[in-house]
């Protein structure tokens, strides 16, 4: 069996190195007689690389050879990862993507495809980097049904919020840090803005609740707005900001799923996943909780998912995949602002006392937050649960407060 | 397609109820038309249970019937279950196993026999309950070299020593608390000397590395000597005391490994897992830690791991499972005494100011540790990373200490 890699970026090369470094297990273990790297498509050219000589330019060499039967794709984006995808599973050959924003624009397409064609479309490394979920997901937790996810899917921006929490830095300051050492893009805004959480959630939601779920109907917030405030705050509350992305069964044609900087008590196991490390909490209706933890990103664990799943691609030669979802016909996500929740809320007023009777007066019993060296006009608390429509609609009552910040309690 | 279940005490009869509770999404995923449970094997009378006339009392009824093509064992020891499960995939049926003592033991000859007969032999339930652990390691970390594994495999013990940590209470008042709620068996030696705890890293190292690691040859220590003082100690050196089952790749034919009370550093994610919870770090060469966590055993935690491999049987059907490991033939497992590590020592000491002098003229550099409240003459340290023996034949040279506990140091 010969393999192809189509884009020879950090992911790509990472992919190259693991297949070489551990050869002789991963032929092992793919019941193959062998297992060879034969071409790499790149558009640009790698003088002295140690693959140069398997660098080619033209796709239709890949699509053409009958010789790979498994096809990696490590470009990202959409366009021309869809077409290229989609032509070398319409060829019979089977394909391993990193690429989440594909999946999750475009997952059911390619699963349909790949049905019909009799080969596999696997993506463990689209979600969680090396971390295994989607298998464990589709298969382990096959007996259960999946009433809700939570997960800190994205490394720059738990990087971010655990430096903010830890050291006391701002946003700004911690990411430039972190542009100065990898761990975020010149363009941060896919991670910072939840984009990219988002992605993941839609393809772990896709996968459990048997529908696509398009990244565009689920509500996303970033963590650019949050202060050191915040922090202080969640401290005080017993519990620390994380970017959670969740998904609930809310019947048996809807759920609920969103993005956003959320409260996490300290009790749950998400709140001990510190810097660009990423987990997810899977609650079962008969296993309960599980957490599955690991690094979220990089090059040779997001390789290790992949190479992972080539030797599955090998293994299942001649044999459909399991799992799948169908199209979305209607969108079943349900407007955020019906969830339930509780609110934590900052906001300013210029007569704390009385701003918090009416506090008080209107949502009941509140949670009062303090921290130290808090501005006098400051008040900081947190709601009983109700929705999220008739928390703020009660919000915006209160003339006496002008809120700074609002953020979510995450059940986790 | 038809199962029966072989054993109905709570695992067996959790089997049940989950097969009938998700029976729909089950049947989708099994892929068959029918999935019904048609016996349930038990020496005993349950006169008003639901499944009452499923019971049977004759394994040959199991046995000859063709139309039963997976068998569930949750019976637990080693015989007659061994005997019952050999003749189900002699007939060529597959076996569905929650076992330990029988895996850890037998593993080696059954997966020979299902891979003779072609048919699966699963047991993921066997470790970690309801955690996706068997299937991950062998699938999702494929690609990877497994260089070593820490778990929390031990539910009962996991929760003695988090009573101890979080309430200070002393083993024997928790031992008996644990029994009182059902943590704890009447006779809870298995548990409590890490026995159990054993058997399932004999069944991760065994399938990691390929060849049977039998339990005998794993040096195992309970919990049953730990003293509050040490837990004391513990917290001052800044983690806690868990007992850690764990097994290492020494080179490409031997391993270590090791169950025992251990100091966890607060920074692991394994210092994070209370009560009756477990996990399992693996520490792998491309991808880094993974760690798994959730209920490693209960009624329905346990039900739906097997179930999952249930359901994995049907999708297999026909086709022979990709993992198994070869019978050892020698002992691959290296003396613990020769394997590096630190050590933390309580002694008592007459003169300890003196004794300390003496610890730190033996041990080179020291962490001493204090407690509130300890006794005049006692001292407790940390010593540098040597092998065991080394270590343990410098302390035995220091006439003016007498050692109370001695426990490793772990590097999880």
């Amino acid at each position: 069996m010969n393999v192809a890699i189509m884009g020879y970026g950090v992911v790509g090369s990472g992919v190259a190195e693991v297949l070489k470094k551990n050869h002789e297990s991963i032929l092992k273990k793919s019941m193959q007689s062998t297992l060879e790297l034969k071409y790499i498509l790149d558009i640009r050219d790698f003088p002295g690389d140690e693959n140069e000589s398997l660098i080619i330019k033209d796709f239709d060499t890949i699509l053409h050879d009958e010789s790979v039967g498994i096809v990696v794709e490590t470009m990202g984006g959409l366009h021309p990862a869809f077409e290229f995808v989609s032509a070398c599973l319409q060829a019979g050959k089977s394909v391993v993507s990193s690429n989440k924003e594909l999946v999750a624009a475009k997952g059911d397409v390619l699963l349909r495809i790949a049905e019909e064609k009799n080969v596999s479309f696997l993506f463990e490394a689209s979600v969680g980097g090396g971390i295994p979920i989607i298998r464990p997901l589709s298969q382990c937790l096959a007996a259960n049904e999946i009433d809700e996810m939570y997960g800190i899917l994205n490394g720059t921006t738990n990087f971010i919020l655990t430096k903010m929490i830890d050291e006391g830095l701002d946003f700004d300051t911690v990411l430039r840090m972190a542009q100065e050492n990898g761990y975020a893009e010149k363009d941060p805004t896919a991670d910072v803005e939840g984009h990219d959480a988002c992605r993941k959630i839609c393809i772990l939601a896709s996968l459990v609740y048997g529908t696509h779920v398009y990244p565009d109907s689920v509500h996303t917030e970033g963590i650019s707005k949050i202060d050191l405030a915040d922090v202080e705050y969640a401290k005080n509350w017993g519990g620390v900001i994380k970017l959670i992305a969740q998904a609930k069964k809310v019947d048996e044609n809807r759920l609920s799923a969103i993005v956003s900087p959320a409260f996490v008590p300290g009790s749950s196991q998400l709140a001990n996943v510190h810097d660009v490390f990423n987990a997810l909490l899977v609650r079962g209706n008969a296993v309960g909780d599980v957490v599955f933890y690991g690094r979220g990103a990089g090059k040779l664990p997001t390789a290790s998912a992949i190479v992972a799943d080539v030797i599955d691609c090998c293994q299942q030669d001649g044999t459909k995949k399991a799992y799948g979802w169908k199209s979305c016909e209607e969108n079943i996500v349900v407007d955020y602002l019906d969830q339930n929740t509780a609110l934590y809320i900052r906001a300013e007023a210029q007569a704390p006392q009385e701003a918090l009777a009416a506090v008080r007066n209107t949502f009941g019993a509140v949670t009062v937050l303090t921290r130290k060296d808090a501005p006098e006009t400051e008040i900081a608390f947190v709601t009983p649960v109700d929705t999220e429509r008739a928390l703020r609609t009660k919000l915006d009552t209160l003339h006496s407060v002008k809120p700074l910040s609002v953020l979510r309690i995450a059940e986790c």
